[in-house]
């Protein structure tokens, strides 16, 4: 896939850590691999002043460091890259960059095909966005203009629609792309695949053959540093609001029409629309929170949540959370979704469960280890696809025992896959928006979120766990299944190697 | 599992190849594995007279050189073992088995359970029985008294009857137990652990799901000196009407109420029962049969099937056989079943392939090698079973390719799989004739080949082809395929390696 067309590529923040590690090293890609056909620029913007030169040399730097083995388009790519310093507040220096774009667009005979992505604190998305619009940049006479944003998008479903009418003010929908990396992943998007280009999987991906689906996002890091942000976001918000339900709307979703923005999305935007609402005096019946304690695991003495730089001894946001969903429509009605991620848990993982009801007839002898037929995709790392099934243990009678049969992406060793901003940074430039959130789910998982962050300020009964540094978060959180003999999934870093506590 | 009781086992043919190679091995391992509490003894008996050491020592030979590192056991299973020359026609010497047989009720004090094995021709099965019934050697007022039989259970339809009804005339049904070492593979008998031990695959384990399955049992090997039996019954008595048509069975039959002889055996009757009966006028659309000719193999002469030893040079014998087959029932009306069976083929393999419909709608670019899913289950070599599946092709857009996750029971290293004749002696000797033939199922199977077999000795238009030993067998088997753009599956030792031809 390539782009045809010339355009250029305008970074606001382009002196933060999001764009030096992730964006400059992604466009460097998709350039490497020849995604670009045409010509392009990239110009850089931020408060701090730069020389070129000087700016150049630290995405070089980074670029070499990360590519030792393949780094020979690396100044060619640097030829592309401009830095101009703007103030994002100052209506006037935004003049500097009307001029550089009119250069480009004059004298090299660019299409006035215009990116901006904004890889700056939320609270500037929309000084910038007016700003932009008041120098016309929004406007697509000319050649296409979009605009990236990345989460969070609001804190909560008001402050949320308060932002996304903000926008509109400016830009048209089809020109906001909400980014949310993990719909970028491969295996992400390989849930869609593997439903719809499969004839087994489709007819028992329902009511009447699944019992329930878990879906686990685990860190084994703290905050790492961020906590001004972390700190008045939490785990529910920076996690599950946006990437934890966009993965249960791909498990969910009923077959979209096509592949096609419109489609998926409005597809995605309908399981949204039928989860059962939670009210916010049953909280505690459907979600769990939790924070990591202090521990020490192999000698090392791990920080609690309360006790790392920046956050106050009294901290009450959650680093854990795990929550049971109810999808209410006639594939799903009645068949639990349960979400968990966490920091400090003793891995980093990210994996979908299918749990698949008994055999209606128990017909076999069962030795010990037999358990229904799970289906795993494993999202990071490992990427992979398990399926647990029955087998006769070898010998005499007719015994089951549960196998593994497995899939692992590694095993199609020709081809590197793409980062999650390549994917989607290309998507953008191409108009393809399948893989990006639309206002109407992101205002439609604040809406079911909204009650769980209210019954939390308000209900101070409602417990915050502690758990320690290093393991897979509250006890509490198995009391969301209904029957005591089933527990989560505790997965490991390797596919296959379930019922197992690692060690950090 | 274990026989508690004491017993005896009176062989048949006891100085032949089939009992010192199959019998009396499988004896000694259920022995040395413990699977015998009680006392017990061997009796073999033969026209040729041996002295009872040398009887032994030849048996001794064989276990030590099989069983370089676990013979521990031998001596002490030796002793158990005596022989008698008997000649079967003679009605008196059945006299010197009853004494045998009272000496050891009466001195050593066994149990009056008695196993026949008639590892004979087949003509002897009939005056053996009558020996036996008229030496009342069949009465079970003391004890049990079971005999096993090996194929072939008659030339046809007619033939069969007449056997079963002779034997009928000295033995129960109940006592009978006509031997088919197929169903005493352990992957056979997978099979229906891995349909009813699974939710997922019963679900879609019929017509509105699988769009045609394969069965194939390939031979690499030519006839090996039985060139007197092969060539007056050929590939289709041979193979089809037992083996493969048991194995059809499994995969095609109505869920069993428990696991039991009378249950499954009720099902697998239902399927034969159900076969579309093949009309003699219409062979050709249905059947194709072929026989190997000479070729040269990485610089090896083989022979051609009428230029082996003891072959006539105009034999019509066939070597190959491919049948397309209809069961006309509610899960299975209007699928195809393809079975095909040759010696001298490309490789030695036994395989079921399930080949689902493609999805209802294409949703996803293809990438070439995009298939509809197929189950592969591997009944030898390299036991296993393999599921090909779509996924999506890491990188941009959404192109599928098809993947295998797989499983192999050689994963399962701690379990040395058990012989097929291992599991149905034990089996026999339990009284459980699950994985034996029952009459009316015999008979079924013998109407529905009865009607090729009488096309092809009557219609001299029908081709008999010929092949090239070492390869797939005659291209005109792929005329069975209504759909031109669908061929066999052509399997090698790898599981998972298909569409490659290999060399022998």
């Amino acid at each position: 896939m390539t782009i045809n067309e010339s355009f250029g590529i305008i970074i606001f923040g382009a002196s933060g850590d999001l764009a030096l590690k992730k964006l400059f090293p992604a466009i460097f890609f998709l350039y490497s691999k020849k995604h670009f056909k045409s010509k392009f620029y990239i110009l850089g913007t931020g408060r701090t002043k730069f020389e070129n030169d000087v700016f150049k040399k630290r995405i070089k730097n980074f670029l070499v460091n990360e590519n030792k083995e393949n780094n020979e388009h690396i100044d060619s790519f640097l030829k592309n890259i401009n830095y101009v310093s703007i103030n994002p507040f100052v209506e006037d220096d935004y003049n500097k960059l009307v001029t550089l774009i009119k250069d480009y667009n004059a004298k090299f005979n660019f299409a006035e095909n215009l990116l901006f992505y904004l890889a700056t604190p939320p609270s500037l998305y929309s000084i910038i966005s007016k700003n932009l619009f008041y120098h016309n940049l929004n406007n697509e006479n000319k050649g296409w203009k979009r605009i990236i944003i990345e989460k969070p998008f609001g804190h909560n479903f008001n402050s949320a629609v308060e932002l996304n009418n903000e926008l509109l003010k400016y830009f048209k929908e089809e020109q906001l792309y909400r980014i949310d990396h993990y719909l970028g992943k491969e295996t992400v998007q390989n849930i869609l695949v593997t439903r719809f280009s499969n004839t087994i999987f489709e007819p028992v991906w329902n009511r009447n053959y699944i019992h329930h689906i878990e879906i686990t996002a685990a860190e084994d890091q703290g905050i790492e540093g961020r906590a001004g942000y972390y700190d008045n976001y939490g785990a529910l918000r920076d996690m599950v609001q946006n990437h934890l339900m966009q993965l249960m709307a791909l498990i969910a979703m009923e077959p979209p029409s096509e592949i096609s923005s419109g489609s998926i999305r409005n597809e995605t935007l309908k399981v949204f629309q039928s989860l059962l609402p939670l009210q916010e005096n049953e909280i505690e019946k459907y979600v769990v929170r939790g924070q990591y304690s202090a521990n020490t695991i192999r000698n090392n003495n791990i920080k609690g949540y309360r006790q790392e730089e920046g956050i106050l001894p009294d901290s009450k946001t959650e680093t854990y959370v795990a929550i049971k969903c109810y999808i209410e429509n006639w594939r799903w009605n009645g068949i639990p979704f349960y979400i968990r991620t966490g920091k400090r848990l003793p891995t980093r993982v990210t994996e979908v469960v299918i749990h698949f009801k008994f055999p209606p007839h128990k017909m076999f002898c069962n030795s010990e280890k037999y358990n229904a037929n799970q289906l795993i995709i494993r999202i990071q790392p490992d990427e992979g696809i398990l399926l647990k099934f029955g087998l006769k243990v070898p010998g005499m009678g007719f015994k089951v025992k549960t196998v593994d049969m497995d899939f692992h992406y590694k095993e199609l060793s020709d081809i590197t896959l793409p980062s999650a901003y390549e994917r989607l940074l290309l998507d953008c430039l191409q108009g393809d928006s399948t893989l990006y959130i639309r206002n109407d789910a992101l205002e439609a998982t604040w809406k079911y979120i909204d009650p769980i962050l209210r019954a939390w300020s308000e209900n101070k009964k409602i417990p915050l766990y502690s758990y320690p540094a290093g393991t897979w978060g509250p006890v509490a959180s198995n009391n969301l299944f209904e029957d005591s003999n089933i527990t989560w999934r505790y997965p490991c870093k390797n596919l296959s190697n379930d019922n197992y506590y690692c060690e950090l």
